[in-house]
């Protein structure tokens, strides 16, 4: 059982969209991914997916509304809602969702992380 | 679906210890809640508890060990640990548990809040 620090973990990777996880708890994960571009548009069937923003912006896009996340603001995107993440600048996020979540979601992709790095 | 802004909710309430629930997802809640001074000993049978510091730093007693939280720091209390959160200084934490959580785990306290309240 050790603390975690956001900034520390976030120097140890550079590319974006690729989630990384930090800690495990009631069978979620707690992650962090870098954002720059554009994500691919996705949903997550059966988990809803908590995004807080760390640094910069990032923008989700939904088939109805548009988010805009800056530094200390969160977004709830539920189950079975389409949406598609993007940032102009880069940005750091952190996420909490259940352990079964694939980042790219129902859609195939070569982004997809199937099982991300612990760091 | 709306998005949330942390520093904008912590202004909303003055109490100390008195989560306030902010989100939902996947059963969980997010919460925040403000610390100064010190809690009380308690445990969670079931749940894991996810605390990150947004302002100021928290303390966190354990039977063997002690952890010190900074802003952008965060910890993972699992599920049966005893511990006693405190703080100096006024605090700011976000928390993410499980909806069953009660704050005072265990232990039968006034600071208990059964139902706490959304904002």
């Amino acid at each position: 059982m050790k603390k975690v620090n956001l900034k520390d973990k976030f120097q140890l990777f550079d590319a974006y969209w690729t989630p990384k996880i930090l800690g495990e708890a009631n069978n979620s994960h707690v992650k962090i991914f870098k954002a720059k571009g554009e994500f691919v548009w996705h949903s997550h069937k059966d988990e809803d997916e908590f995004f807080l923003v760390v640094k910069g912006q990032l923008n989700i896009k939904m088939r109805d509304q548009e988010i805009h996340l800056k530094e200390g603001e969160f977004f709830i995107v539920p189950k079975g809602v389409e949406h598609l993440p993007y940032a102009n600048e880069e940005a750091y996020v952190l996420l909490f969702e259940p352990k079964a979540v694939i980042n790219t979601g129902n859609t195939i992709s070569e982004k997809a992380v199937e099982d991300p790095e612990w760091i």
